[in-house]
């Protein structure tokens, strides 16, 4: 079943050992690649779902509490299946999806990923429509791309599991006869999985820790984020679907939805429950590790993303790349820039000596010019996923010294969207009290340093300290961009060099760029790496005289 | 350097991944592979050791009290280094030894390697009076075997580190211009290593450990157990030769001797030591796991092993096997047999029906027959490790009714020696608070049960409950075999079938046998498979435009 996946996979396989470039999606949500229409039916799809139950063949009641960052309630509810329901369903699931082995669970996956693509532009609804995204990043980083990190991680959970002959004669010489054994060698999977979704990437940050766990033999129960729940009901329903046409037991893939936040530590230490993969805060993040003991935990958490100037041959497109970082979805990414670490003696650029100053007023000018149209700037900003964070935007002027103030913007089609361009405020360097700690959301910090070498002593330090997804810097010195790169070694955090154009510290690119390291404490693993996949199976050997 | 052992690192890398028979060290001791005089020298270099200060360039004063099982006090002492000193010493050495990357750290382990199998005859008798094994037995697993398994680390190590490249050049078709980025992945250790040996195995079992750490660049703490320090001191001193050798700093391997047992809980919870490996008591594993929150942790537990007799065509083949194996190191290995369950209506053979008391009284004649003679037994049996297995031997008549009574045996040589044969107890299958945990020595328990179906229940029941590194089931019908097959697969835990020849239960072969599983509770991991090394590094990224 699903052999004409073959090819994907084994390109897969192929592009997770090169990391150069390879794609299975388009990331353009254009009628050329997607087909007419498809734009107009995903959206109709969406609007379907709006104040009814949604259709999932799940017993319980019926629960659901969405709403929109741009201001509507979605009004769809979800079955509230219980705890003891999903697991007892889940594990009987089991058996037989580790009998099918590595390969036919492996193409399977692919079926339900090359699926969920082609529902991209009414999974892109639900993203934008539950985590504020504005629409063509909610298609691509909660379609195309979140497919890609998928597809990703049923390639490296596959070649963990195949890496290994899966039978052997095994002849050893002896005095007269040899010794003959036939051996065979079964991946076995470590037990009922939990993914733990989260309301500003439901898909991106879910997918890898679902795929990873369901293509190493588990059965996965994901319990969306309260307010995240819609993205997730239909990429349960899909891999469901997929499941029972190819003979498995759909209770393979569960959604567990509610209306509060209880579920997921009720699930996570429950003894049955073996893989926990969690994004979201460290806190939530640090209890999970503590607690459910009884699993792998796998998070990923809050951290303190550092852009280090030094020196640039293109000011202004330094200036651009990096109020691009700060403005994509208000910087409600876990890989958004937060400090920006500037001698306070200033930098040398392609157009003369720039002082402190100059750089404070060179970004606010690049912000401006970037969000100066309210109607084109939202469609980079997005909503303000929630009170939180509009609390903490408003809040920061009181940190430091504002040297580019948050603006709200009116949404041309959504008046109640909650909509703010980011704030940029100057902080002494003493005051690592401040940016020392991640604010998440549309907040920056300018932090003036004795040189760039001290610049690097504060990334180094915050980053081993309270973690980090990414890691920037400019500078024309190939000793400093040497230094840079020790430095970022040492703390464990992946970095990016001289982002002028089209690339940007925020993104990753599936096949290729590594997600969070697990050297530091942002994250225990990179995503969909070998470390990623690895623990989610073991190997049982049987072997017997031939 | 050490470009030569290429070829032994490719070859390593093949094994693993066919799993079919290689080993790169001969296991027999005799003079036509290890050289004339080999076995003199060895016993030369070890008696030399006896009642000084191990030449082991460490601060510290100096400390050690091991007695051998044999009965002669070994009177060598060992440099105690202070847990800061180690620590300090190890995170000096780390840097450089990151940045000399994979290759050059896995040939400079082979070297390692290699030196320590150049080396065998003299760790052949510090195992032997350590740990009790017999001479024939420590050179084996002490030895190639262990060596062999090292190796295996490496090559799995090194696989891990190098499944996908080193450097790309991505370029993303673009509007215009591709964007072309050069991205370079670096191995990253994830820090300071600590190995706690155990006094039964302390090469094979820590060897796997010491060498998945170090090839990944982290720096080892070795601390021996107590009473098996030698071993390892000679293993620490031929990787700090190398090291030092290949320009490294020796401080990335390091022993840390003590008396008592007080050094593994301050190292385990240190905050720099970031990976524990530890073979030896549930309580103590259980403990580490609690508390070494901030370190990966890898322990290798009790368990409880497990017999199921269902039929046989070869009768005596069965029991000669079964014999062996309990006889081996006097069941002082975690592979060791423990349980055998027997239907209480007999078994069909290919000498006939068999009854109960028949399989019991021919398990005895088989014991009987192996070890009649001192002599020839005690070199099978070695000695008894220490009091507390002594104690469990002599107590164990009062667990159930006995079938094979335990003899003590007169050592030619060593007239202190202790020496006991195994003990087979009758327990009825009511009691599993008996025969459901584990007693650690030559100790087995003979179990009627209803049927073959009651007995793999109780397989599966008490692997799952109180883990298991072996199991072995011996049928004539497929349909038993599969059915056996399966229990392992649930319980997690390899599988021996109708071992009558020169296999043993107990063996496992590196490069093809899994040694654990880590899907039951006597292990978290499968010794030297790809999850035994994955958390050990980490990648760290770092891109540029090109």
């Amino acid at each position: 079943m699903y052999e004409q996946h073959r090819d994907t996979l084994d390109k897969a396989l192929s592009a997770i050992a090169e990391r150069a470039y390879w794609s299975a999606f388009p990331e353009s949500p254009s009628p050329r690649v997607y087909g007419e229409g498809a734009a107009e039916r995903g959206k109709e799809a969406f609007e379907a779902y709006l104040g009814k139950p949604f259709p999932l063949t799940q017993p319980g009641p019926q629960v659901g509490a969405e709403r929109s960052p741009y201001g509507i309630d979605l009004g769809v509810t979800y079955p509230a299946t219980d705890v003891e329901t999903l697991i007892a369903t889940a594990r009987a699931a089991m058996p037989a999806w580790r009998d099918a082995g590595p390969p036919a669970r492996a193409l399977t996956c692919v079926e339900i990923i090359k699926r969920l693509n082609e529902r991209s532009f009414e999974i892109a609804n639900a993203v934008q429509h539950t985590t504020g995204q504005a629409f063509v990043m909610a298609f691509q980083a909660g379609g195309p791309h979140a497919q890609d990190r998928a597809l990703e991680a049923v390639a490296y959970g596959y070649a963990a599991m195949t890496s290994s002959a899966e039978r052997t004669r095994w002849e050893k010489p002896g005095k007269g006869d040899p010794v003959v054994m036939d051996k065979k060698f079964t991946v076995v999977p470590r037990g009922v999985a939990l993914v733990i979704g989260c309301n500003t990437f439901p898909t991106w940050n879910a997918y890898p820790g679902l795929f990873a766990s369901l293509v190493t033999g588990n059965p996965v129960i994901v319990k969306p984020h309260p307010r995240a729940v819609l993205p997730l009901a239909i990429t349960v329903q899909v891999a469901r679907e997929v499941l029972a046409e190819a003979g498995f037991e759909p209770g393979l893939v569960q959604l567990a939805a509610e209306e509060e936040s209880r579920l997921a530590s009720e699930l996570a230490t429950h003894p049955d429950v073996r893989i926990v993969d969690f994004t979201g805060s460290t806190e939530y993040g640090d209890w999970l590790e503590r607690n459910a003991r009884q699993a792998l935990v796998h998070t990923e958490k809050a951290g303190v993303n550092t852009v280090v100037l030094d020196s640039t041959d293109s000011w202004r497109g330094m200036l651009g790349n990096i109020a691009f970082s700060l403005s994509l979805y208000s910087g409600q990414m876990c890989t958004a820039p937060q400090n920006i670490l500037v001698p306070e003696s200033g930098i040398d650029t392609d157009e003369g000596h720039k002082s402190f100053d100059d750089v404070a007023s060179g970004l606010a000018g690049a912000l401006g010019k970037l969000l100066g149209d309210d109607a084109r700037a939202v469609e980079l900003t997005g909503a303000i996923v929630n009170d939180a964070v509009l609390e903490r935007v408003e809040n920061a002027p009181s940190l430091g010294e504002v040297v580019v103030e948050s603006r709200a913007l009116k949404h041309p089609a959504f008046p109640d969207a909650v909509i703010r361009t980011p704030v940029v405020v100057k902080v002494d360097r003493s005051r690592e009290d401040v940016y020392g700690r991640e604010h998440f959301g549309p907040i920056a910090f300018l932090v003036p340093t004795s040189s760039t070498e001290e610049s690097l002593e504060v990334l180094r330090r915050t980053t081993a300290a309270r973690g980090a997804l990414t890691a920037s810097v400019y500078s024309t010195s190939p000793q400093v961009l040497d230094a840079a790169e020790r430095a970022a070694l040492e703390a464990g955090v992946n970095l990016s060099c001289n982002l002028t154009g089209g690339v940007f510290v925020n993104q990753s690119a599936a096949f290729s760029d590594y997600h969070g390291t697990g050297a530091n404490p942002a994250a225990t693993a990179s995503l969909t790496d070998p470390g990623y996949v690895a623990g989610r199976f073991h190997l049982v050997q049987s072997r017997r005289p031939a």
